[in-house]
């Protein structure tokens, strides 16, 4: 039996190459791919090569990480899967043995081998793959490969949500409608947020954000948003700001929404500097980066086939 | 114009008396009672006088301290509040100034003065009641007075479920389903839990903790509970356990049913010593006592104002 | 009896001017100053006048508020105090209700009166001062006046190492080593940070760094900074860097040192907009911005007083 | 080249049996035991057997697991160690993958395999040991091996103190001063407590207590202790106390010591049941057990080579 497998060959074209089976290892199972999703990661990645380009000159490039299909077979040492079974897996593969895997943080392992990326460039653009079983996850079977595929940005919004901290009656400004703004919207209501107030330029997402929990939408080009906002949310502003479109305007809007001792989550991916005046957030504002995700699957797939929200 | 309280002369015997209106200072104001919940703690008070009796015999009782109304007047500092608004109140008025009141645990001050208890003992089954502005909190259109009056029970839950921590995706148990218990249930759907156990030994009650939002319920007289309830929560058992029966029995359930580094909330009134085999909860296991509320009753107005839940 | 007060006319001159002593509330004691501190925000106040200055024109402005002094009367309801005592005092005196300090976050209280700035601008320059009593600490014998006005900026540096959380065996940078950051040394080193690396560029100063806790300094100009920083806190960076120095190289520089999943503590009064490439610190770094203390002044007080550092 | 092992034959027997070397893999050490220290759970293993007893009847047990020692020479994909190095080891060898050990609580994987305990019962009282090189640790050239024995102890301290949260100018009472309790002493001075009430019934622990770092001890049998031990503390009690001492007595103690919302760190392994009356802890205390240590040993072993403790 062969494989095969998406290529990027440069640039803006893409191949389709014929490859032996993976080999699968004692620990590993072999999947039968179904559904790939396609990231903003991927799209940037097929335009412009990988945000990381491979050193060899000759590295083969594939695409693709929010994966879902069916077990072809699985290795010796695999216990609690087997063929046939319907799965999604976890793209990163940490080495489980740092101090930052040690600790809980896989999600930020040095040495972790995500798909479509160092060290490896391997995409789930292909027919079959060979992955670890402890990274590879049971679908229930009222979830659907589709839904399966969706687990990983699913599992973003849930990361992002969760590190907020307690949501339970706050109120959050979203910024970004994109996928992973959706996910955060469907996340915090799921935790409870009292307001989730959302802001993007386009009203088709704003309109899909309403439907999936958002309490408020905004065009984030009206010139007196903070101001309506906050009318909202109150005059002190937001507990929390998701920025999760990936722009400097919005990441200075978050310092302008968040209140006292208010969080901004940055979850988007920001190019070149954002200019922050400290003096207007000097009252215990604090400013995290968010990372992926790190022991979010078996909850996210959990609530997903719980219909505990429209994920 | 006069006032009319209810005064418990002695166990089982209430008795109305009529008085002047109580003087209202220049912070507070005056509210003509429109609901009041009875408590379990009511029920006791009145069967058995209050937990902790007065020390001066000629103290007069009071009961009741879930409680909605109309602001008749406010004292001349008040500006937040004006007549004829329809509020709720926060029947435990803190020093405000104590190592525990600084720190923002108000709920477990030393000197605080609750309803129908220490030192006062005045209870809210009464006409008129005078009481601080920043303890009064305005009840949005769409909620009922007799909605307000239950803002208190529901505050504990949600104070009770957000102790408890992060539930996202969460393994929940609920001992009890009681009126707390039943709050603790729409507290920890709300806060995104993915399973919720109810266990209680009245189906009633059962029957409307699977309407609030239970994933599954249990007679708690079941000899094999353990067993059946690990086999919907998982072999290690619960995230977070909430004891709110109030009972040994129940508290040594709890114990058999947590995880390791899993959370026993202590929400129930358990009198007596439940013995404690430290042995068997050995891996990191945590056991917390909650008490009443703290800075929960705006959320919880608003998120029942919001149709957050079924509370 | 009359007092004297340090008045600000203008920017660079100061005059001594007659007035009533204050008048003492009932919950105040009227202090007799003894030894006031000299705050980098006097010097520039002394300078170029309040960071906010006053709307009315005629309103009079005070400087200082590190301060100690001898108890002359107290007002009646203070009971823990009496005249004689020793006391430092908290030069901020919040609102005690709004939900900030409810929470136990007073420090960032909208409606605070912090000496020498808005709204009162009363100056701890002055003969005689009346303080709110619940904000005025007893001396324990072993404390000098002048450590007893000293404690103010300690209690800076205790807040803001307590706000990065354990640091017990953590690899600490503090950027900075004026006053603040040297009382960061000590609570830092207090806390049991393993490492604890000292930047500036004023070689006095990194040596009372070293006598005062840091295990390395290094001088701030060196363009080699970086590397040499890492060869001792290891390839991934420091668990928390510190900026207290208040300028935007250090802000820059503070990224540059992080761990992933690191904390940046903003002490310093950075001005102007600080560019940050949150790429570069996309691994779930926090950035936290720290402002001034709130309830660290009794441990502030008992750890100097039992010799737990060299404050 | 030869090993001897000491293998425990009964209860009260040990006898000296020349074996093979031990295998070691590709991610293994051998090294060269140098020093064990006996913990309490070798005098009982000693004495009565493990605390959980082989299944199989001709499982050798051997004892030890505080254990220092020289490589004698290491797995082929081992980088970081080599032959020659002076090394101490963590006793406990987790699975890496299970849900606990990618939370980063490894210490409560349901598989670790401990020394001289389940499933392997292997001990440190050997000449020869394989073992994993990532629980292997580098001892500084200032550190004795008797120093590296005692690291496993010392973690015990780091971890019991560092669970407890922020200690800094906390009020801290220990009740026991053995080994762990004296661990703890230290672990809780190095974190900053203000005061460390030691309780015990041996006069030279106490002794020894003072001289690491306690700020005040009491023998456990004075009738009036509650009473002078909150002389010290103040009449609320503790923020934390630890019970190291094991005893159904000293946990109840800790429960009259303990603040409102203070915590109760149960380190020490107490046989039967202890009966709580929760009504008397209802002011949200919490009750903690602890179990070994998990990403101590570096800091711990960094700790004691900058002599920032008597370790």
């Amino acid at each position: 039996m062969k494989n095969t497998v998406a290529i990027l060959e440069k640039p803006g074209k893409m191949v389709m190459k014929e490859t032996d089976l993976p080999t699968v290892k004692d620990d590993e199972v072999l999947i039968k791919v179904g559904y790939v999703g396609i990231c903003g990661s991927d799209v940037h990645g097929f335009q412009f090569g990988p945000y990381i380009p491979p050193k060899d000159p000759n590295q083969t490039i594939g695409l693709g990480h929010e994966v879902a299909g069916v077990i072809e077979k699985v290795g010796k040492n695999v216990i609690n899967l087997k063929a046939g079974d319907r799965v999604c897996i976890e793209p990163g593969v940490p080495c489980y043995k740092c101090e930052f895997c040690m600790e809980g943080f896989y999600n930020v392992c040095p040495d972790v081998d995500f798909m479509a990326t160092q060290p490896n460039y391997k995409g789930a653009l292909t027919n079959y793959l060979a992955h670890p079983a402890d990274m590879t996850y049971h679908l229930p079977d009222n979830m659907s490969l589709v839904e399966g595929a969706l687990v990983e940005p699913a599992a973003v919004g849930i990361h992002a949500a969760e590190m907020a901290g307690d949501l339970l009656g706050k109120k959050v400004v979203i910024l970004g409608s994109g996928c992973i703004g959706l996910m955060t919207v469907q996340s915090a209501k799921l935790m409870g947020a009292a307001e989730i107030v959302v802001i993007d330029v386009l009203q088709n997402r704003l309109d899909k954000a309403i439907e999936l929990g958002a309490t408020a939408t905004f065009d984030g080009r009206d010139e007196k948003i903070v101001e309506k906002v906050k009318e909202i949310i109150g005059e002190y502003g937001a507990d929390v700001v998701f920025e999760t479109a990936g722009a400097i305007p919005t990441a200075k809007m978050a310092l302008q929404l968040v209140k006292r001792r208010g969080k901004v989550m940055v979850v988007g991916t920001i190019p070149g500097d954002t200019p922050i005046d400290f003096l207007k957030i000097n009252r215990e504002v604090s400013i995290q980066t968010v990372f992926r995700y790190a022991n979010d699957y078996k909850k996210t797939i959990d609530l997903i086939s719980k219909k505990r929200s429209y994920f």
